[in-house]
Parts: structure tokens; sequence; C-alpha cells
């Protein structure tokens, strides 16, 4: 009886050695050979999954997208600001996985310089994104936890720069800040967020 | 009579083509013979000022700060809230060089993910930027144009983490938010840094 091949997992297992060696190669290293090794798969089967490597490259921000949305989905169906709380802590740089997705994600936005496809994709991400935290100070306003801000989009874009700088501070300088202080950090952040009161434009 | 050489202006004119390389055709394609090509100079000059295509490409990141550094320098001496809104706006993607700008630091932040000398370059800069943003909070607190901070250097973060995220969004959406739209959220992000009232840790 042939064996029964998981493509899913496998495709699965080459995109996970794509980020690997962008985290610790750079991005400018990714190519066939680099990833089969990292994958301990032939370059047959990369080739197999993928037509070319700017093909490879971006579906491993797609798929970096979606482990980042899947993680927070758990979150989502908490009260408001707890929601707010156990997402954002998915996207701080606590352990060794989510350090790797922040280089990912470095790397990526790097690449969005002077690449028009992965600057088009990571555009739609941060897009995707912003609706998903708009949505949860939405429900954080009905919950009357937060006064209603000015306007959510601005204040997922907020979010987003906070997650943002987090990370590019951790990538800067590894281990500087504990896991304690970042979390302190980020109750202070959050705490800052649902006590703003609206100003005037 | 020979014809004398401004070494630093000819030094400058090829760290100023790296920079149109990097933000047009990307860090990754960085060369002795692209460089070359964009300044109009032969290789024999590029390779004449640096040693190495490593050292080209640290030496352009160390040279983008300090034309940051200097473009902030001659609005420091303004009063405390004026020196911050000209100061921010140096770094803000208003017009064609500051979108240069802006696109070659994120390119190096890219980089240095993976690359330990650029990563030690770039945090040395960020601290350096970071005590600059914290020296005008601690003016702004003596003029009493705000209310003491927690912390200056947590300003200072908050500051860094808004000048970094209005450039990315301007990178992945160009031209989205009219430089009148930025210039309004500058001047909202500022009137909530002078009136953020301070909260217990």
């Amino acid at each position: 009886m042939p064996k029964i091949v998981d493509h899913d997992e496998r495709r699965r297992e080459v995109i996970e050695a794509l980020w690997r060696v962008i985290a610790t190669s750079g991005i400018e290293r990714v190519s066939t050979r680099s990833v089969a090794a990292e994958s301990g798969w032939s370059r047959g089967v990369v080739d197999y999954y993928f037509d070319s490597m700017d093909e490879l490259v971006l579906a491993g921000l797609t798929a970096a997208q979606e482990v980042d949305l899947e993680a927070r989905r758990e979150s989502a169906e908490r009260p408001g600001a707890e929601a707010l709380r156990t997402m954002l802590m998915q996207s701080m740089p606590l352990d060794d996985a989510r350090r790797l997705r922040a280089k990912v994600w470095l790397s990526y936005l790097g690449r969005a310089v002077s690449d028009p496809a992965i600057g088009k994709e990571f555009a739609r991400c941060q897009e995707e994104r912003s609706r998903v935290w708009a949505a949860v100070i939405e429900r954080m306003v009905a919950a009357a936890e937060s006064p209603p801000p000015l306007d959510a989009q601005t204040e997922a874009a907020h979010i987003m720069s906070f997650e943002l700088a987090v990370n590019v501070y951790e990538m800067l300088n590894p281990g500087r800040v504990t896991p304690d202080a970042m979390m302190r950090h980020l109750d202070q952040f959050i705490d800052q967020l649902t006590a703003r009161t609206t100003t005037a434009v």
C-alpha cells in the first residue's frame, strides 16, 4: 500500500524551514538549496510545492499572517480588554516561537521597501490586522470598558505601532527586557488605552 | 595644477548612490557595480573609499543616522513643544528626501534581523535617537509645557514608535495619507503627549 503523503503538513514544514532561514541567515539567503537543507527535504520536494523562490517567499508571508491571526482567534471570544491583552501577548516577543515570528515579520517589512509583490501582501496583512484590532476596540467600547475612541481605526493603528515597537526593540536588544517587564509594559499600555480621554480634533 | 579632489564630497556621493540602490532595488542588490553605476563614478572610486561591500553598507547606516540627527539639530534650540514638532517633521514621510530616508531606514531594520554588525549599529543609532527625544521631553517638562512623564525614556520610546509606524504606513501605502493629514496626525499626537496625565504604575 503506498504511503499517504500529507501535503499540507509537508508544505508547512517547507514554510517553517523558510522562516528559520530568513530569521537566521537573512531573507536574501533564501534559495531552494538553503530551504531544502533546513527542512530536511530534498530540493525536489521544495520545487514540488513552490514553482519559484518568489512564490515561496510570498507564501511564507501569507502563512506567517495566518499563524498570527490563528493564535489571536482563540482569544477573540474573551471579554474586550481581556481579549486585547491575550491577543497582544501573541505578538509580544515572549518566547522563541514569537521572537522567530517577529524576526520573520521585520525581514518581510524590510523586503517590502523594494519588492512590490511583498509590499502589496504586507499592506493587505496590515489592513486585516487593523480590522481585527478595531473590532476588539469596538467591543471594549460597547462593553463600556473604554471611552468611545475618536476612531477605532486610529486606536487600531496605535496598537499596531505598540506591537511593532516592542518587537523592534527586542530584535535589536535581545534579552534586555525580561518577559515580566514586557508584561508590565503591556499592562501599562492597556491601562492607558482604556483610560484615554477623548480629545477634540 | 592638479584638480583638488573633495574626498568628503565624493564619499558622500557614493553613500547617496548606495541609499538610492537600497530604496529602489533592495539592500540585497547592493554591489560595487550597482552603486558605482548609480553614483556615476567608476567601480575603482567606490573601492577606493570602501574596502568591502559590508563596510559600505554599514557606513550607509551611520551616514543616514548623521543626516537625520543633523536635520533635527537645527530645531533643537527652539522651545520644547515646538522643537518636538519640527524635529518630528524631519522624520515624517512628507517629501521625497524623507521618504527615501525612511525606505533606507526600514531596509536596514530588516537586514538587522540576520546581520549582527548592522543590528549593533542600528541599536546604537536608536539609543542615540532615544537620548535626543528624552532631552526634548525633559525640556518640555522643565518649561511646564507637559506634565512630568513617568520616565522620559518611556516617552522617548513612545515618540520613536510613532515615527516608525507613520513611516511604515507610508511605505506600504504610498500617497494614501496626504501631507496635510499627516501634519494633523502629528499635531494630535503632540497634543496627546503634552496633555497626558501621569498614571500610577
